[in-house]
């Protein structure tokens, strides 16, 4: 199956009467904004990892002796980002201008008040452990450069989630992260040549953008460098149509007809597996029967 | 490979200096929250259906001549949760009470406005379509009950997130959902049998259910009906040991060694493919040089 055969309608016809029952899934947008992360254990330290993938300053407030050795590696390692306090929580002013509060804490009872104290403020709060508690919950996450993935089982089974995670894992190719990186500068470079938010000129790079995804594979989609975004744009944005990745010169990872890597190479290595072993049945059974045929003249 | 064979480290043991780029992904609880959609069209109807779903009780703001079919049918099917006013948005009273906004417009100056009356009252909020505005984004969703996938380009490449979409939709087997309803069952019964949170106890569930979730093949779980949670919890749990799903009367879907049936199918027919040929080949050799001893005898 070609990318471009997957249609994939934006938004489903049909409609029921009975949605409920899971999250809103969103992309929380850091960059900027300071978290409170308040323990410092094993889990506090995946929080640590996950807010400064996503650019935000940190304060960790936490008693030195139940620091994790990687909660200790990121205070050292990022020392321009996070802030670290070897205390407790001590009250409300620890929240003055906090963007975000994430507990880690053995006691529930402490999370608790944390978690009241940021309602208060509006505060978006995460308590580790009490899903009742969380304005919002962390799922399992797969990452490729600017790709993520998030597994949400809404609080059934975070280690089906973990296994879900791996499963996925093998269904990508390896190559998105970069097709998407690659893509993302086509964008960039497109939005200076043709600058505009909404109308026609937002809708009409839109829809080109969503044709050239359609129409190459993805791997190939890797190749776009800056020559041939520009040539990209020349020949194919201002001509209003899109050229094939052999049109701007390069050469698609793939022949046509062959878009799906996993499959072609099984059949590659299938197709090598019968050539070879016939040629030597045949080189055997030959050398046999003349061997069989020289021991009887003898 | 079976699922009791992937180790999936919850932790990676390396830590980057470079971390930066990403998004917090999180599963936002919307459950008796309010949701402010500005706007009617085709956007905002996807937004209606996203909090719907989570839970959300919605108020659209939006002239009726603009609004999308699906928007009017979201407003027609859920008259108890969906509050609709036939107007545009007028001011920072409409923010009054509203844990969350949403604006689908054409008109970026609007929503400039809005985002910024939200910012003030620290309402979380998202402008489509306008990035630099948005305080957490959406990204392309797989939903199978209890199951949500999210899946975030960071803003680079919308249509390659759908089209991640359907590849990793293909990668599962479609009993996933319902494998983590029966999971999500377990662990409730299994909280009624042994309460607490926090400590020893929680601890001794967490380790027990991750347990479980290793060792049966996750398809299996789908079959955990009551019947089989209650045995699970007195011959298990209470034992201190993870009987099968054999051990509890059900019958597992697959054979031993063979939990991952498009490897194991696939391995079995190289295996096919090689001996068969080799056999071929011998005997084509074998005859082949047969007739050329018995041509130079004649």
């Amino acid at each position: 199956m070609s990318f471009a055969d997957m249609s994939v309608s934006p938004s489903n016809p049909s409609i029921s009467s009975s949605l409920s029952g899971s999250s809103l899934l969103v992309a929380w947008q850091l960059k900027d904004k300071t978290v409170l992360i308040v323990g410092g254990g094993e889990v506090a330290s995946g929080r640590i990892e996950a807010v400064l993938s996503a650019d935000a300053k940190v304060i960790i407030l936490a008693p030195a002796k139940g620091l994790h050795p990687r909660t200790k590696r990121f205070i050292e390692l990022y020392p321009d980002r996070v802030t670290y306090y070897d205390r407790r929580f001590s009250g409300p002013a620890e929240l003055y201008k906090m963007d975000m509060v994430l507990t880690a804490l053995d006691d529930p009872n402490s999370s608790r008040q944390i978690v009241e104290l940021c309602r208060e403020q509006r505060i978006p709060v995460n308590a580790a452990d009490i899903p009742d508690l969380c304005d919002f919950y962390f799922g399992a996450q797969i990452r490729d450069g600017p790709l993520q993935i998030m597994i949400s089982t809404n609080g059934s089974g975070p280690r089906i989630a973990a296994l879900l995670k791996s499963k996925l894992s093998t269904a990508l190719g390896g190559y998105e992260g970069e097709a998407i990186r690659r893509v993302g500068d086509l964008r960039e470079r497109l939005k200076e040549r043709a600058p505009g938010i909404g109308g026609a000129v937002s809708r009409r790079r839109m829809k080109w953008m969503s044709q050239l995804c359609n129409e190459w594979d993805m791997e190939d989609l890797t190749q776009l460098d800056d020559a041939k975004i520009a040539r990209l744009l020349d020949e194919g944005w201002e001509q209003n149509r899109v050229p094939s990745l052999r049109d701007l010169g390069g050469k698609p990872k793939l022949k046509q007809g062959e878009e799906n890597p996993p499959l072609a190479s099984r059949e590659f290595n299938s197709g090598g597996s019968t050539v070879l072993p016939a040629t030597l049945g045949f080189i055997a059974g030959g050398v046999s029967v003349a061997l069989l045929f020289m021991y009887h003249r003898r």
